[in-house]
C-alpha cells in the first residue's frame, strides 16, 4: 500500500488578519486569563499545580498573571514532534510545515447506504479501524472512530485501543474519558512499543476538550496529565459553539479559544516540561432558528484562520478543521459544507487535521460512504499544498514555443513525459460521458462509495504484528477487564 | 427583493506565487507572443488592425514586439467599470475590490429531479432568466443560461436577449456566435436603454473565447469588435483544457492564458481605446483514463490564483471560476467539485464570476436543483469576503470579561444585540435533528432544492418594464426575425 506518510506544505498559510490584529486578540486573551481566569471542576490537584507555578488561586478559580501561560509553554513545548507508529514508515511529524490527516472522532451512530442510521458497535469500530489503515490519504488511525455502545462504558477504551493496534499499523489516539483509562491506553502502548521506547518517544495522543467557557474538568485535564507525565502527546481543544459557549463574533471566539488553550497547554508543560502538546480549536456557528450547530459557514473558518496564526505565534502544532456537516446523509449539503470546512483547514496550515473523513450529522454519525468520499477528497491535498512548480519542466517553455497555434498538445514530448503525474485524479468521481454513466447504472456518489468500502473490507488483510507482543497484550486485556466490574458510566 | 448588488472584498486575495514567480510567467508569455504569436482564422480585417498598431503580420500569423500588448491595454483599458442594469439598483461594478456572481452559461441540456436530462428549450431559458432575477445572490442575469435548441440557431440570440430584458431587470450578456448577432444584441439594448445612454455607458457584455492554443477566430474576435466599437464590454477568455490545448503544467497553462488574453484584450483597445474589457481564464484538468475534462481538482485552481494575480498586474478586471463539476447529478461529487472550484475563485479575487450557479456535467447540462444549491452557497460569500470584524463590538471584550466561566452566552446583551446577523445561514441546508429530518420526509438536498425552484417559478412576478420601450422592442424583434430565413448554422 503506497502512502505519503503526511503532507508537506510549500504554499504559505492563508492569513486573514495582520500582525496588529493578532496582537489585539492576544492582548484581549491575556486580559481574560488575568481578570476572569479558568474554573477547575472537581480537580484540586490541578489547582495546586497551577498555584505552585505562580497562578493566583481563588477557590476553584485560577487567574494568570499577564504572559504567564505563554512563557511557560514557549519555554518547553516542542514546535513539532514525531508520533511513532508501530510501522516506522507510518510515523508522522506533527508540526509545521506538515499536515497529518485523521479520521472523524466520537460519533455514537454509524450510517451506511444499506443499513441506514443505527447505534455504533465494536464491529463498526473495527471496520473503521481497518478502512483507516487501508486508506492512503489517512495518515493516522485516529481515536474514537465511533462509540462502540454495545460495550460497557468503563471498558470499551481497551477494545478501541486494541483495534487500532491490531487492525492497523498507523499512529493512534488513546482514551480521555477518565485518567485511569488514559493510564490503560498508555500501558497498552507500552506493551506494543516497549517500556523504554515509550519513555523516550511519543507513541500515543489524547484529546482533551475544555468545558467552554473558561472551564476545565477532572476527566479531561486529569487525562492530559497522564499523557504529559508519560511524555505522550495531548491535544488541548476549546470546543466552542459560538453564541452559546462564547460571544457570537469571530474575534471573541478566537480570543476565548486562545485563552482556554493557553491555560490547558501551560498545565501540560508544568506537569512535564517538553511533553508534546497541540493547540486545538473547534468552533461552530449555530442556527438562528433552532440553536443547532451549523457547519460549512464562513464564520468558523475565519476563527480557524485566525487561531492557526495565533498558534504559529505561540510556536506549537495546531489542530482544527475536518469535513464537517450537519447533513444526515452524504448528499450535496454534506459535500458543500464539508469542502467549505476542509479546504480552509488545509489552507490555514492545520498540522493535525482531525475529522478528515466520515463526519455526518454534526458529529453524531460516522458514515461509511461519507468516509470514502471524504478520504478521496483528502487525497487531493498533497497536490494542493505543493503549490506551483516553476522548474524548467513546470514552465514548459520549449513546448510552448515549438508547438504552434491551433495544434493540440496531446502527443508532445513534454505531455508524454508528464501526463501520468500531471493531474490529481479522484478515485470516486465519475468523469464519463452521460451515456456511459447511464449505461453503468446511473450511480451517484453514495452508490459508488458503498461499492468501494464493502470491497475494501472484503479485501482487508491485517498488518503483521509481533506474536509475543500480541500475546502479552491479549493477556493484559483479559486481566484488566477482569479486575473491575462492568459499568455504564 | 433584498439584494446586495455585488460583493465588496475586505480580505486580501489569496496569492500562491511571489512577484518573482509572476514576472517569470510574464516574461515567458512575452516570448510566446513575440516568437509564436497568434493565428487569426478567417478574419483579414483583424490582421489589418493588428498590423496598423505595430504587430508583425506574416500571412495569418500575428507576432507582437515585447510588451506591445500590455502597453496598449494599460494605456486605455479601465481598471473597473459599471455595467448598468435597466433597474439602476441592480447595476454592477466590475473590477477590484468587487465580485459579481453570474449564472452558468452555454449548456445544450437541462436537468431536473422530475424531468431528468433533456435538450434545453426556450421555456427552460425563460425559467432560468426568471430564477436568476429572483435569486439575490445572483448579481447578474448572465448570458446563454442554456441553449434553446428548439429555436433556429441564427435567431435564438434574439429570444435570449429578450428574455433577460423581459423577465429580469439585472445586467445581462449578448450574443457572440456571429458579429451580426452581436450587433442585434447591442441594438436591442439600445431600444431599452436609449441610444444616447448606450453610447456613453456600458449596458451589455460579450464573452469571446480564444481557440487555444494561440488562435482567434472570426466569430469571437468579430463579435468582440462589435461590443468594443459600441463602448460595450468584452470578456476575453482563453479556454484551456490543460494537456490538450496547452502543456499539462500549471505554470505553462497560466503563461499561455496570459499570452492569449493579452492579444485579445489589446485588440479591443486598438478597436476602441477605453472600451471595458475583462481578462478571462477558464482552465480544466483532464482524466488520464479518458481525456475527459475534470473539475474540482487542485491544478486548475492554482492556474486561477496565478492568473488572477497576473490580471491585477495588467490592471483590468478578471473573470474565472464557477461551481464546476463533471457529475451528472447534484450529488456529493457535484458539490465537492463545485466547492473546490468556487471558494478559490472567491479567494482569488475574481471580479466577474461566471458559472456560479447551475453547472453540471462539464457544462453540458444546466441543472435546476444545482442552480438552487449553488446559489445558496453563493449567498455565503458576502460574509466570507468581509473578513474578521475587529471593532469594539467584534472584540466583545466586555462580554468576555463579565460573563464568567461555565455560564452560557445565549442571553447576554452582546449576544442578543448581534444574534440575528451573527452567522450566515443557508436556506437549503437542513440543520434539524435526525428525528425531525426523518419526520419531515428524510429529504436530501436535491428534493429540497426541487421544492424551492418550483415554488419560485409559481410565485414569479415580472419586474416593471416601460410599455413604450417594450412595444418598440417587440416590433424590432418581429421585423428582425422576418428579415432573413431560419437556419441551423
Amino acid at each position: 500500500m503506497e502512502s505519503v506518510p503526511y503532507l508537506t506544505r510549500k504554499l504559505a498559510p492563508v492569513e486573514v488578519l495582520s500582525a496588529e490584529g493578532l496582537e489585539l486578540i492576544e492582548h484581549n486573551a491575556d486580559l481574560l486569563l488575568e481578570q476572569v481566569g479558568v474554573e477547575i471542576v472537581g480537580y484540586d490537584e490541578a489547582l495546586q499545580i497551577f498555584g505552585d507555578a505562580g497562578a493566583e488561586i481563588d477557590g476553584t478559580r485560577v487567574r494568570f498573571p499577564k504572559g504567564m501561560c505563554r512563557q511557560i509553554i514557549q519555554a518547553s513545548a516542542p514546535q513539532s514532534f514525531t508520533q511513532h507508529a508501530r510501522n516506522p514508515e507510518r510515523s508522522v511529524i506533527i508540526g509545521d510545515p506538515h499536515t497529518v490527516l485523521v479520521p472523524a472522532y466520537g460519533s455514537p451512530f454509524v450510517r451506511d447506504l444499506e443499513g441506514g442510521r443505527r447505534y455504533a458497535t465494536i464491529e463498526d469500530f473495527n471496520n473503521f479501524a481497518k478502512l483507516s489503515y487501508m486508506t492512503p490519504s489517512m495518515h493516522h488511525n485516529g481515536g474514537t472512530l465511533c462509540e462502540p455502545v454495545d460495550l460497557p462504558v468503563n471498558k470499551r477504551h481497551v477494545d478501541m485501543v486494541y483495534a487500532h493496534i491490531k487492525y492497523s499499523d498507523k499512529p493512534f489516539m488513546g482514551s480521555v474519558t477518565h485518567p485511569d483509562r488514559a493510564v490503560d491506553s498508555v500501558d497498552m502502548a507500552k506493551i506494543i512499543f516497549g517500556q523504554d521506547f515509550v519513555r523516550d518517544n511519543t507513541v500515543i495522543l489524547g484529546l482533551a476538550n475544555a468545558n467552554s467557557p473558561m472551564s476545565w474538568d477532572f476527566n479531561m485535564l486529569g487525562s492530559a496529565k497522564v499523557y504529559a507525565e508519560n511524555n505522550q502527546a495531548t491535544l488541548i481543544t476549546p470546543f466552542i459553539l459560538a453564541g452559546a459557549m462564547s460571544p457570537v463574533t469571530v474575534a471573541a471566539a478566537a480570543t476565548q479559544t486562545l485563552a482556554e488553550a493557553l491555560a490547558g497547554m501551560a498545565f501540560t508543560q508544568i506537569v512535564r516540561p517538553g511533553a508534546p502538546v497541540i493547540f486545538g480549536s473547534f468552533a461552530s456557528s449555530m442556527s438562528m432558528q433552532s440553536g443547532a450547530p451549523t457547519f460549512g459557514t464562513p464564520e468558523p473558518q475565519m476563527v480557524m484562520y485566525v487561531v492557526a496564526a495565533l498558534a504559529r505565534r505561540v510556536g506549537v502544532p495546531f489542530r482544527s478543521g475536518g469535513n464537517f456537516t450537519a447533513s444526515k446523509t452524504p448528499d450535496a449539503q454534506a459535500a458543500y459544507e464539508s469542502a467549505i470546512s476542509f479546504l480552509p483547514a488545509i489552507q490555514a496550515g492545520v498540522n493535525f487535521l482531525l475529522h478528515t473523513a466520515g463526519w455526518l450529522e454534526g458529529g453524531l454519525t460516522m458514515g461509511y460512504e461519507k468516509f470514502i468520499i471524504d478520504a478521496d477528497q483528502a487525497s487531493m491535498m498533497a497536490t494542493w499544498v505543493d503549490g506551483v512548480d516553476l522548474s524548467e519542466n513546470g514552465q514548459a517553455l520549449d513546448s510552448l514555443l515549438t508547438n504552434g497555434p491551433g495544434n493540440h498538445y496531446l502527443g508532445t514530448a513534454h505531455t508524454l513525459a508528464n501526463f501520468e503525474t500531471a493531474f490529481w485524479s479522484s478515485a470516486q468521481s465519475d468523469n464519463n460521458s452521460f451515456e456511459q454513466w447511464d449505461e453503468d447504472g446511473a450511480k451517484d456518489s453514495i452508490a459508488r462509495a458503498h461499492k468501494t468500502w464493502t470491497r475494501m473490507l472484503r479485501e482487508y488483510e491485517a498488518p503483521p504484528l509481533d506474536a509475543a507482543r500480541e500475546a502479552e497484550l491479549d493477556e493484559w486485556i483479559v486481566k484488566c477487564k477482569a479486575s473491575f466490574p462492568d459499568s455504564d458510566i
